[in-house]
């Protein structure tokens, strides 16, 4: 392991980083609020920093999936623990206000406020720009940016942009994170429009739009968005939620009128699964509402959940035993490859469906040979074995931290889904985390094991568990 | 397909399987009790056998994989069908006959009866006989006892033996099955002689021996072994189960004063997995009962549930809610390879978790070639990569199947519960199907979906669900 590179890159992240407050404080001087929430992180994220760069002085600038491991995986870490400073500055226990902003970063959308009506207007913008920039990957944005970090960003992309492999939409790596993001700013703008146009705040629209595409899902009211009662604006909400979960490679070609998303595998899988899965429920939902409501309810919600955006315009956790497991599967599944949705991707459970049928088929005809298409491409076996390793892994963690987090002395249901919303990046859960709660009222070590779990899921696993392996930390191994 | 080939060997394990009715009828004799119960089935096997074997003369003799899987399969479809008569002639309606046989010979032990005092003495003979026959194989019996059915034994045996593979204790296959049979026998004898020797009635010895050592659970009292309130027979069973978990190939080298078992990578994974688990339990349960009250109950329940027997000498339903867990975590591990215990199985666990961690630090460095050992042996890549193919495949009918159960208007925990208790051949579950309650009162649906998971979780898997793939069928694919 090469720590000076590590701490080096590091520290060029946290100076970055730094530039973000500029925003928070802009919103703190309109409003009339305190600027140093922002100030005091700001300055510490510059003092730690040049400290840091200074002290580390590479020797050799060959950064190796480990060293891009290290720096994506603290990197993320850090930027959560600096970001929690406004919150702390306004008076939350330092482990709560770590928790959301962690939750902020990974779009998970998890919170411990009981009322966020009553938090100063600066921070709620804060809260929803923590998910804007987690949505695409903090590094990917510096990547796309700083010329100074974008020459090992091959390494670090791979460490965080979520599913298969970064597709590649120019030859250039920097040129590719650059059009991704403008696409990014590009709905984040047409989102603001719209809502604004329809009726929502400025403000409103502002923070909502930068919960809806990251699928983040803070919301500035405790009612999230049951709390406007405006179809049109759910209906824009709706839209843009699945185009969070949507692969913004395809967004990006759509816009320049490459219509690839329509023969796309994932894509129309997706869209197949969200229909059917709003569906299943919106039937099994008719016994609580007329069809009309049940279909509103049931579309938004089981989009806003698989998407794992976690905005809520009823109660799901009223709703019949049937309908909550299926929401806790569909959390599961999340969003495509290359959006900002969490979960296992979609992609990947489809793979990991078609490599299921091919391998009863070869189990019981070995000679025959099974060969799985995405995209009319023949699949890479080892493909297919990394996603199964994958599956198994993530199936694992979830195991360990249901039990873990049960032990502190939460419910079955409580666990379960706890687990379930903050692993795959969804925020609201069931039982004592349900829609209609917060994770205010549980014990620390569950906070922290589910900030854990927030920061492996966002991250994929390999990246944050490679990190607890002390072999990983060794020069040779 | 060589249909014919596969209604020939049908028709033979049928006509054999009619042999077995010979031991309630004694039974059935000896208390006075009616003997067409069992004489009704045993003339319909051997009417049904001959008619199908004349019809059926097969053309070649080649049985390939797919013949194999689907004379397996189907035989142990046929063999609960028919093996549910004496339930239905004694005022059993025909599914729950089913659900009860099916129950039986995948010794999981899930019980339609909510007393079972009440059935008669044949009938609870026959209903534990089913286990015992099940827990090693029915076609396993079959291929040691008739030469005629040996010679495709190998086939035969892959389809239904638990585990990773058959271990060949001698070069020929028969001499093999016949050593395991001779070893299930002798612990068989051993566990009677035991059980009576401390106070049982030789008809609980019996049905009991029977239902222990194949982890199959079923009891002649409603209270199962609490029934007793005997620590020494609560010892023995302890004892016994842990045998009937453990690969029989290393009880039989035992008995032969080979000490194999010590080195052993699985057994010893598998110990250490039972004292871990019950001692967390036992922790777990330190504010419901003293200390030794405790330790009895926790290392029963626990050995009794991570075995897949089933047994009760507590409702553990009532225990905490991270216990609860726990002991639903504990069933999808299961017991050894080539035992008679369900679930996923201790080898296959232990190959996971070690891949997973040689994953983690393989992503980070892919160069570096990390290997799995297993008893002293690199495991073989394709090995560890059908290992994650079976478990994601696993995972997927585990909550296939849970969200089916649901839709019949189960509630959550007994969803999962059901499933996980059925799938992994343990029998009891919580909520509705709780240690103290039956099967009885679920739907009809709900009941043919977990018998149908009792027979894919038995015979792991592939050997049950490539029968409901149409291509499997065809002759050429």
């Amino acid at each position: 392991m090469n720590t000076r590179l590590v701490v080096n890159y590091l520290s060029q992240i946290i100076i970055y980083f730094s530039i973000v407050f500029i925003l928070p404080i802009l919103i703190a001087f309109y409003y009339n609020e305190d600027v140093f929430a922002y100030l005091i992180p700001m300055s510490l994220c510059l003092f730690l920093g040049f400290i840091a760069y200074h002290l580390s002085k590479p020797e050799s600038e060959i950064a190796k999936y480990k060293e891009g491991y290290a720096i994506v995986g603290l990197g993320w870490l850090f930027v959560s623990i600096l970001g929690s400073i406004p919150y702390i500055y306004y008076h939350t226990h330092p482990v709560d206000a770590f928790f959301e902003t962690m939750s902020g970063f990974t779009t998970t959308g998890a919170t411990i406020f009981n009322r966020v009506e009553v938090l100063p207007k600066s921070l709620l913008f804060w809260r929803g720009l923590t998910q804007w920039l987690g949505g695409m990957g903090i590094v990917v944005l510096f990547v796309a940016i700083f010329p100074a970090l974008s020459k090992k960003g091959e390494t670090l992309l791979q460490a965080e942009v979520p599913g298969l492999k970064v597709e590649k939409i120019r030859p250039k790596l920097r040129d590719t994170a650059i059009r991704l993001y403008a696409t990014y700013m590009f709905l984040t703008a047409l989102e603001i429009l719209l809502l604004y146009t329809f009726g929502m705040s400025l403000f409103d629209s502002i923070t909502h739009t930068f919960t809806t595409l990251s699928t983040g899902g803070f919301s500035t009211h405790s009612e999230s968005i049951a709390y406007f009662q405006n179809p049109a604006i759910e209906a824009v909400i709706f839209v843009f939620m699945i185009l969070g979960g949507t692969n913004f490679a395809l967004i990006y070609l759509l816009l320049n009128r490459n219509f690839r998303f329509l023969k796309d595998t994932e894509f129309r899988f997706y869209i197949a699964l969200i229909l059917i899965a709003s569906a299943v429920i919106c039937i099994l939902n008719l016994d609580r509402y007329p069809l009309t409501q049940s279909i509103r309810f049931s579309f938004f919600q089981t989009t806003s959940i698989m998407t794992t955006t976690g905005y809520t315009t009823v109660d799901f956790d009223k709703w019949s035993d049937s309908a909550r497991l299926l929401i806790l599967v569909l959390m599961f599944i999340g969003g495509s490859t290359g959006s900002t949705g969490g979960g296992i991707k979609v992609a990947r459970i489809y793979l990991l469906s078609m490599h299921s049928l091919s391998q009863i088929l070869k189990s019981a005809e070995p000679r025959t040979a099974r060969i799985v298409r995405f995209n009319d491409e023949i699949v890479d076996k080892e493909i297919l074995n990394n996603i199964t390793a994958f599956f198994s892994l993530y199936i694992l963690i979830f195991v360990i931290s249901t039990l873990a987090v049960s032990l502190t002395g939460l419910d079955f249901i409580t666990s379960v889904s706890a687990v379930s919303a903050t692993l795959n990046n969804v925020g609201p859960g069931l039982g004592m985390v349900g829609a209609s709660e917060s994770y205010a009222s549980l014990p620390t070590p569950a906070k922290l094991i589910l900030a854990f779990d927030m920061w492996v899921g966002r991250l994929e696993l390999f990246t944050v568990l490679s990190l607890f392996i002390p072999a990983f930390w060794r020069e040779r191994w």
